[in-house]
């Protein structure tokens, strides 16, 4: 990786992209449809301005922030986000490696290419268990006890995935996993294995075939009694979904569209997570994902009410680029950024980002 | 059609572009003058944004509508669109026949290339006839007589073409049909044959010559009075037509700019639905055509309230890529994709789609 | 003419720029600096949008106006423009002739190639005179002299010009007029000849030479007492300036930027011309240009409370293109476009282009 | 310079970039991180418009302001840019000398390549001196002793660079200052050198090591009773921090961005004026830069409020394209812009510059 150093997290895509094969870069870039949901979430980013105050003195800063009784050195955690052996062999372990060394909480996926007890064993701090719910709730079952035994701190439950959103690209490449890579916390072949007959995505007809789409909920609060763990709500779009998932003892709500995968023409995660924060209206922490590449971004959340961010596809570019290496890379540019960007915002810590630091066109002059 | 099977209607319709002679193709695609309007039809479905419902359910969705006293299968209709027999030979009864597989209305052209009784033979589902009142009367009154005794169960009635829209490429192309097609259930050579002198679209040149351009309200009066079947207006883009339409005896009124084909400038069809919607306050079905490309789409436009969508210009790139096969992809396509998005945005019935979709921009954030 | 036929007036543009010189295309079509209301004047037509009306029986439609006690077949006048020999060697002689066919009043520039007494003989219809005003008052009475007694109906003062718009293409062209064509109606070789010394522009040096900047409303005030001719104010942007112009005595008001050659970063005329109707009040008739290109922008203009428009460049397309039969082509395209626009948006009359045609997004849907 | 000399200000900057090397030309043009806020400032000018007055008499203008007891012949002022030798050899000098001749102030960079006492020595008009704090106080106590021993009449301190932003091309150049040249403002080789180790910018890292982070408004309060000259606070964007400027001393407030080189996404310069004035209420004098490249930028600034502007990168470009004599011929080129914009405007003074010379789109029409 010498001569092409990436400076910052889009020269990493643009890196995997000439690393990785084609099937797996369209698998880990590609959005539902038309893309109009994976392009907003980051132009709604690139809209927003950030009034910076001055004179604060920022030598010393404190980026930390509490989440569900830790304290997190900075507001990132990474999203769950599947097969990352498909970047690198080392997959889901090499990301939690790294994971620990910045100081930064994984959220493993139910889909990862290494199991949960592997992932578990390498990680520095305790994992994340981002759960779909099968049809087979024996299946499931087993799952959410395996997060507990591996140690995993809190269970995140995808809500925007009752069916598999269309992603063309996928369709078109005839997405399987290669030979060699499973989904290593499924237990039957039947479960482990993502083939495609060659006429569209084998994702899209695992999620048909295994998935339950029948979610409700109610499931929503067995899940809650069945475990000691915290359960974090992903994919919450609507305020009144975010107060729904609170009643049902969610003790977290995960703004997002899925990256975009899901439904096309969904919002952009970041422009509906002012009425989500309004809603939930500090009972439990609201965190946000999609579109954040930049220190920047990662401000403007915080500015509009997360508690901290996650970042999926960028893990996945560092990984392509160079391994364990990689991602570390992307941490430490995406923190670098972030800790120069609260000081130049004039934020000595975390709770000085608040809502005056976004910039509303008053509507006369411009 | 192996190595390029479309995967979505875009591609079809640059499928059918590679396949169509360029007159045919300019005549499909074509809009009036600088197609604004044409391209606003679709610029406005994609600013729409979608806010999806979590956790409802929706293994088992119903997308039926009622319309005009019969369940239609899904809220689909397909739009009246003239000389289907420059894509395919086999023309409006090819669509007949796709249409009648995926369990929705056809509405048949005046200006069909097959006759009313030909398509009406081979469709499953009774067809729809749209209606161009000619000077002639009397030749109105037959076309009239003859959807009746075919068997059509609705007269749609175009109001927005008292003269054509000026489409520069057919005016280029010096439009005319070729060499036996002809405008079938017109019953003489002169109102049957569209010819150009080299120097202009002959379309247009027919459309001046025979068609009536003094229509008013008193005269659908007249023809509601004169048939025993419903009569929908096609062609409202106004909250006050929209209520003299129905106060003129409109069984249903179709939101519509002809495509973007008859005034350039028009409004999208989708952005004045909510105005026709208020005015027509549920005395009849509203319907809307215009750009309506994806199943999220046709989720917007009854998000808005339409009762159901038509498709043209869709249709025809099936039919011109692979002829009743590329048809009945087109409409699979369309299908898969709507029952999709509404189980992604937790509709369980068309009942569940209402206004509360619709993401509003509050104006502050971004 | 013939293999390239253009049908619309942007067409006609592209054919004159491959016929003319560039010294003379790029003093026709340039605006001040940065072009940014050259190219507004155009983009806020395309952004309104009409809200046609239906069935309201359009075979006899009447596309007449009065202006200053005169009818005119359709609300267009032909704004006044420089040195039209520089397309064609008849100049403004040539576009009096097609003006004349196809009955629209004639502004004649100041500047022009031909003398007012000349284009006079010519024309079918009265003239109307441009005027600058010039430091020599003799020199300006004596152009208001010639213009009365060659028979002009009205006088136009031109107000947004007290010194040339920078354009940047004539002074790197370097501008000037080409051997054998003069200012023909100016009386002395200064003011006849418009010369460079390679610097720059030497249109621009001349108005700095000989263009009055110090004019006032008490020079309106005195130009309408020592005349017999309405005198019509052209160049005016603001509400309170057309009052002005109005309480001094002006016959009318032209809202007009100089076709974005003037001030740039100027308004486009469509965006202040209802500031400026309102303003005005129906006391004087208030017209506009800049921009206009479609039959469908007129229609806009007077939905918006002009009395007619007047278009400038594409006159002089239509006279490099191909003489005075160019022009008549323009003309008839034009006058084609606003009786189709007419008659699609459900006017029979131009007292039926209100406001009401004009579709205002509502805020809420897209 | 002979056969491309630039019309304007952009067409310095496309010469001045084929006449330096990358590495300069990438120092004076870049922004932080996406380059946002650098287009921002651009694009936020663009879209503001003004509305003419007309018939004021505007033979003879006045275009001079009053600033810190002052008068300017015309309210431009040079921003403090670092390192103008990478330009030319004479770097500061020369610029001194070509604002001089122009009447124009020059605020010299705490890290100019040539120093304030030569600099002094070949300016007509008292310079500003912009103050960086250094860690090392008795460094910077040092530096204003100097400034104010060379005749500086005014202090600009620069709060919006605790840190500097980062800048990624000078990251990938790895940024540092030639052989020979140095900031030749500061006394120890450390403090007078810029170098890199080739992994980064050398810049970043100087100021990581010497610039003080920890600067508050207690710091203002310091610096204003410690010299006689007025202090101008440099780089607010929020009416708060400009209220806390007026009260902790300052004399008076630059509303800047740092020319889009700090806070990547903090808004436009322009945008934030309106703001910053109303919270200073007129105690003391507002300027602003940041993207001012036309004289029509600078009615806008003045009628948004400021005083007078200053502009930055223009006078590099106008430097490393013909030395003095470029930047002369910028500051030429600018005023007789906005000499010409004033009289276009029907502006007779500044004073005359006011809040009605902009345009407000009401929301109605288009």
């Amino acid at each position: 990786m010498s001569e092409e150093r990436p400076l910052n997290l889009a020269e990493f895509e643009q890196l995997a992209q000439r690393r990785l094969p084609a099937m797996a870069f369209d698998y880990y870039a590609s959005g539902a449809l038309d893309e109009i949901t994976l392009r907003e979430n980051r132009a709604a980013f690139d809209r927003l301005r950030l009034r910076p105050r001055m004179l604060v003195g920022v030598e010393h800063c404190d980026s930390s922030v509490e989440l569900l009784g830790r304290r997190l050195e900075w507001p990132l955690l990474l999203a769950p986000t599947a097969f990352a052996a498909l970047a690198q062999p080392d997959g889901e372990a090499a990301i939690a490696r790294a994971a620990g060394g910045a100081g930064v909480t994984q959220v493993l996926s139910t889909l990862s290419t290494v199991a949960v007890e592997d992932v578990a064993a390498v990680a520095a701090r305790p994992l994340w268990f981002q759960l779909y719910v099968f049809r087979d709730r024996g299946l499931t079952a087993e799952l959410v006890a395996r997060a507990e035994a591996a140690g995993c701190e809190a269970l995140v439950l995808t809500v925007d995935a009752p069916l598999l959103g269309r992603r063309e690209r996928d369709v078109r490449n005839a997405f399987a996993l290669p030979e060699g890579l499973v989904a290593a916390n499924l237990p039957t072949a039947e479960s482990r294995e993502i083939t495609s007959d060659g006429s569209g995505s084998g994702l899209l007809a695992y999620f048909e075939a295994l998935i339950d789409p029948s979610l409700t909920w109610d499931d929503l609060d067995r899940l809650v009694a069945s475990t000691s763990l915290p359960v974090i709500v992903k994919g919450v779009l609507r305020g009144d979904d975010a107060a729904l998932a609170v009643e049902h003892g969610a003790a977290g709500v995960i703004v997002s569209n899925h990256g975009g995968r899901q439904l096309d023409s969904a919002p952009a995660s970041i422009d509906v997570l002012p009425e989500v924060v309004a809603a939930v209206d500090g009972r439990v922490a609201v965190l946000v994902d999609g579109g954040i590449r930049r220190g920047t971004d990662i401000v403007k959340a915080l500015a509009l009410g997360a508690r901290a961010v996650l970042i999926g596809r960028p893990i996945l570019w560092g990984l392509a680029a160079d391994g364990e290496a990689g991602v570390r890379e992307v941490l430490a540019l995406l923190r670098a950024e972030f800790d120069l960007a609260m000081a130049l915002c004039g934020c000595r810590t975390v709770a000085d980002i608040g809502p005056d630091l976004l910039w509303v066109r008053s509507g006369s002059g411009s």
